[in-house]
């Protein structure tokens, strides 16, 4: 009957200091989304198991899933992401109009050893756009992801956007022999290059992917899409050709954390086209801090007719820790009360709490004593919480409708009648809420 | 491979629209909230079993739990509610300043059958004040949801709010000669009274309850503190006394919604004190739109110093079912962009991408057409999209870094530099975001 005082470990428990930091955050995101016309949703963290079956791949689902069976029999899993469940959605209302820009802020979960940045419950920022397959609406996801993170106060060169493209990987892989059945494999290798040991990897990739595994490293090496290598083996006129505007789109935007990467594969088996990451240049946040790519195939398996998406998932929390090293904190609220409402003794508690309703009705924030200790005491906690009016309520207040205010920037003292005080604080405080 | 478009049964789906109603009631709470001084928190969806299993009451841990085993071995459980998870986070933080006002929108988890207000995923407000036990505190909570009621719109007399008090039953229920291992059961009774037909419940009260049933009943009818049947049955100078000084001090706050009724008893083993439910006078929602109470020994369950609680839970979907009813529509964010960004052809899509981020960089919002079509298709998007202007980019905008806006409420069209054009902008719409 004493159960632990710690939560189950990798959970998200937030505190109020900790909570103020994350909505700051989140304030930025929704702003910058918002000003591209983003619409926010949100969906079910228990979902049927075949919806991740069908498309995350099956490492996230079988082997990192919270899994298990409802009192109903059904298997059911704790969303490890939130797009399969998006692709539902847009699915389930075939009148939205196109293209959609669409966010949310899911929890997810993943059963994984916790560690630094690496959590089992964890706060994702989802930005897709459904409906179009233009390069814009992938320049336009980079460019929201440019300015949250510019908006946060990210200096230039601290993070980097990595772009490559599974349709360029396809081409590459073709040429080099690969069966189209492999290229998935292939994927999954050179997404695993950064998160192993250089030999260790090799001896890996030589085992998977036999002569081809020096070719493979030699295309993941690729950071310039002038690349010699690459052209010669890249498709004439295609997915090369494509890159090149992406990058003139992504200039347009004023993008300039951007660049090829062919080093960059993601996980997920759903992406079609553009795939991305954001990572900490300064290397001491190794996970990448964001994931996204395009996914023309994944609506299409509800029925109904295909609809092209592409968007990203961005880690609240890896966020955070990135800017903490950065030394950069994004304030949330204050947490300050305008007005610290102070009761001589229990009889004027009925006047100090009409008051108090009185200061609030003018848009300020009262933190009201429910104690009527000593005025001193009373005073101190005042000013600990960083009030910056203390009203109190005595007998003689009490009896006129009165309230005395002290200023606690250091100013004086004086006892107004309520409405006079009331004029006094909003002329003074403006409407902080 | 083809998953249902349907989510599972009573999960929680929000397409755009809906979520900007909630987010709009959630944006009138949390400003109510601040001007208290509560401050934000958050917790788990995943706890220990045992967390729950000590002071919940079994009914909705053992029968109504998203219960499973995870790939550790622990009996875990989706949270039902969220008041334990706040005493855990409580007791393990000491160094916390008391009182501590504490919100939170924990999105819950109950196995019930879904029905119109009832489903198995739902999100709450809960908004607690710990650390004290004065009364004040207990009339603050209900001057928040009040506030809140108020400041969502709903008339006087659409709702009530109905208080009782675990004392007082105790105080009662021993005058009746029940013995106080029995007062939990007769409690529990007391809360069914409103889910049964009376005739079940009368019947199913008596095989409980003994001849006692009847006088439980009548207690369970008092609706006036000066009933007289009341007070000869609760302890002299006791609750009754207490909640008299209660009453005062919710007139005193300014909450007309607040009246007595023993009726009110509360599922959760936790409360000590005051209980509450806020109701929907207008019958077409008949589960409580809110729920709270004081539990002054929850705290102290997890080792440590014992702190007293007072707190509710009202739920998002009920509070947004009952203001449909009343007609009552919370706006929630527009969802219109100030300028819709046309573009002539992809060669002039740069230009478009570029003026587009210039725009957003003035505080506006701005809705980019990622295709290329016929101009007169991308106006009527821009109209059917509620743009207050039309941005064209065209090859001669382009050449000269300028572009065309169109007044889409009727007025005319002009093309002028950029420059010009933001500040044009900025001058009639403002920084609206």
């Amino acid at each position: 009957m004493n159960p632990a005082v710690k939560p189950l470990a990798g959970m998200r428990q937030l505190y109020p200091d900790a909570m103020a930091v994350e909505e700051g955050i989140a304030a930025v995101i929704r702003r910058v989304a918002l000003s591209y016309g983003f619409e926010e949703y949100d969906g079910p963290v228990i979902e049927p198991l075949e919806l991740f079956l069908a498309k995350s791949g099956s490492e996230l689902v079988m082997e990192q899933s919270y899994r298990f069976t409802d009192r109903g029999g059904r298997e059911v899993v704790l969303r490890p992401e939130m797009t399969p469940t998006l692709a539902r959605m847009i699915a389930g209302a075939p009148d939205t109009p196109m293209p959609a820009r669409w966010m949310s802020f899911p929890v997810c979960f993943r059963y994984e050893r916790p560690q630094r940045g690496r959590v089992r419950e964890f706060r994702q920022f989802n930005c897709d756009i459904l409906g179009s397959d233009s390069l814009a609406a992938d320049a336009e996801v980079i460019a929201v992801l440019d300015g949250i993170m510019r908006g946060l106060g990210a200096p230039p060169g601290s993070y980097s956007i990595r772009y490559s493209s599974r349709r360029l990987a396809s081409e590459v892989l073709t040429s080099l022999g690969l069966e189209s059945v492999m290229h998935q494999q292939a994927l999954a290798i050179i997404d695993r290059k950064s998160k192993l040991p250089a030999d260790e990897w090799r001896a890996w990739a030589s085992e998977r992917l036999g002569g081809a595994a020096e070719a493979v490293e030699r295309f993941s090496c690729c950071s310039s899409l002038d690349d010699g290598w690459l052209a010669e083996r890249a498709a004439p006129g295609g997915e090369l050709e494509r890159l090149r505007e992406f990058g003139g789109l992504l200039g347009a935007a004023g993008v300039a954390s951007a660049s090829f990467d062919a080093g960059i594969a993601r996980g997920l088996d759903y992406y079609t086209g553009i795939v991305f990451e954001l990572l900490d240049t300064g290397g001491q946040n190794r996970r990448a801090i964001c994931g996204g790519g395009r996914y023309d195939n994944l609506v299409g398996i509800f029925g109904g007719k295909p609809v092209p998406g592409v968007g990203f998932g961005l880690g609240m929390l890896t966020l955070r820790l990135f800017l903490e090293t950065l030394g950069l904190r994004v304030s949330g609220r204050s947490g300050r009360p305008d007005v610290f409402m102070a009761v001589f003794s229990p009889a004027e508690l009925p006047w100090a709490v009409e008051a108090a309703e009185a200061i609030r009705s003018r848009g300020l924030s009262v933190l009201a004593s429910l104690e009527c200790g000593k005025l001193s005491k009373q005073f101190r906690e005042a000013s600990r919480r960083g009030a910056s009016f203390t009203a109190v309520a005595g007998p003689e207040e009490a009896s006129e409708r009165s309230i005395t205010l002290k200023d606690m920037s250091g100013g004086g003292q004086m006892r107004l009648p309520l409405e006079k005080a009331l004029e006094f604080l909003e002329t003074r405080l403006g409407g902080s809420l």
